[in-house]
């Protein structure tokens, strides 16, 4: 029924419909078994998409990046989605929706499809929407996807890795953040950009990200560092070639397949971990459990014990 | 063997010996088998520490009042553990670091235990971590342990979980952040500092908190909000009663019963979540698996079919 329905929404996803294509993110997002049955549906039907994740700081210029993105795509006539990541917690600050209001005005372009996804709830989840709706994108066939974080947690940096080509935006002036976070950014990094580079210390931070790429054994890809000024489109067209240089590296060097390998193992990793807590949500709710659990809080047994335990008995 | 070994540490941890309650840690920070023979040793071990979270955006001031907090401790010559979490984001900054080396002057005080863990690896390890570590510092008879974290994230709210109290650090100016956040900060303040409340907009950080505080319905335990100085050491003195305070009331309103029982059924989850992890992860690096890899690489079958196959094994 659910599945029918899902079907449905795909085919008149497929023909550009944007609620309909809403509504299967939607889906995804709420997760349980309908968002198990959808991401089962669409597992197989995954075109050419190619997914490009855009990371950085709050305030980095990540939204104005993405906006220009989103021009170059349509100036080739092609049709992109974007996924932006809304961090929800209980510190982050309320300037993100502040930058998404900037990206709406492609919202009346049919060929532009911008969905926002929030952390909220468990991390596991998201793990898995990410991958999931991209997924449904690409069973829609859309060309480009790209993915925005505002990259401040591990559970972005996971996100990032469901990318083929994923950009850090730095700005000047942010030689010590680089230089205290090197492991990371040299984890993620597939193409530097130097956002607001009229500003004072552009040349320092580009040197900054050299030496950084100099001290370190990259084999194959070395990020190339791209300068622009987004909000006056300055230096897209070069960021736009370098994602299309990394693409088509990634093609040669069978780099690609490689990451399409490792993803695909994550994404069972996720989906069993996902299982996994359903599976222990299930086992503590039942009704046999109930004497045991005043025994854990009496003292009388640890939780260690006790999970051996109804482990065991969940095979019964 | 191990076992031996740790309660080895133990007793001599319990006489003090700092470097013996040091290697405990990294036994529970290590994981595996030895963390959890130690967590089962400590488990009914707990004596009455009383567990305080402070956290708050980076820069707050967490760790200049985490400092005086714990002269307040000493002043009342009872000893005090502290745990500070150390977010290891590629996008973290680092400053925290430099936070640290401020907390470093009671380092040679025998009675404050000052302990660093990252968040790097697994999140689930680490919300397994922090209330063993806490299990550690209460078998060895700590009367407070500050449990310090930035709180950018999911994880970082779980760990507060583990504390009595609450206390969430802001700093003036901070009034649209309280605004977009407001449901995280109700969720787990049971205090709020504003710190550096000689700056300006100290009056209207407090109206907002006010406000918020105000619009929401609490029943019984309503946050003080506390403004302190806390590198001159201003507010201090009131933000140990506020503790004291709730303290108390959890005592007497039974709140505080509730949240213990709560926080051991999360343990329990966590604990049969890593188990089930760990058997699952023992079926994938079976030889056995690989051929069902390759089908699920080859897209002959999906993660979602393979994750309740391989799940039926681990469980049987």
């Amino acid at each position: 029924m659910v599945v029918n329905d899902a079907e449905q929404l795909l085919l008149q996803a497929k023909q550009a419909n944007r609620v309909a294509l809403a509504k299967l993110l939607s889906i995804v997002e709420r997760g349980g078994q309908p968002a198990r049955e959808l991401a089962r549906l669409v597992w197989s039907l995954g075109g050419s998409t190619y997914v490009v994740g855009i990371t950085g700081a709050p305030g980095a210029g990540k939204s104005s990046l993405t906006d220009r993105l989103i021009s170059q795509v349509r100036n080739r006539l092609l049709e992109v989605a974007v996924v932006a990541i809304d961090p929800t917690s209980p510190f982050s600050g309320g300037a993100i929706l502040g930058d998404r209001v900037r990206m709406q005005e492609h919202a009346t372009d049919n060929g532009v499809f911008i969905r926002s996804m929030a952390t909220r709830g468990h991390l596991g989840g998201l793990a898995l929407a990410v991958p999931d709706a991209i997924r449904v994108l690409a069973a829609v066939q859309f060309p480009y996807v790209f993915i925005e974080t505002v990259g401040v947690g591990q559970v972005e940096v996971e996100i990032v890795g469901a990318a083929d080509t994923t950009a850090v935006v730095i700005n000047p002036g942010w030689g010590d953040a680089i230089q205290a976070n090197k492991a990371g950014l040299l984890e993620i990094a597939d193409l530097f950009i130097i956002n607001k580079a009229d500003r004072e210390g552009s040349r320092e931070t580009r040197r900054d990200i050299e030496l950084m790429l100099e001290m370190s054994s990259f084999k194959g890809w070395i990020p190339p560092i791209v300068e622009t000024v987004a909000t006056e489109g300055k230096g897209i067209d070069e960021v736009f070639q370098a994602i299309e240089s990394h693409h088509e590296y990634l093609g040669r060097s069978g780099e690609g397949e490689k990451r399409r390998q490792a993803r695909i193992l994550e994404e069972l990793n996720h989906v069993l971990q996902a299982e996994i807590t359903r599976k222990v949500s299930d086992l503590i709710s039942e009704p046999s459990f109930a004497e045991r659990k005043a025994e854990l809080i009496g003292g009388e047994i640890d939780p260690y014990s006790l999970a051996l335990e109804l482990l065991k008995f969940a095979v019964d």
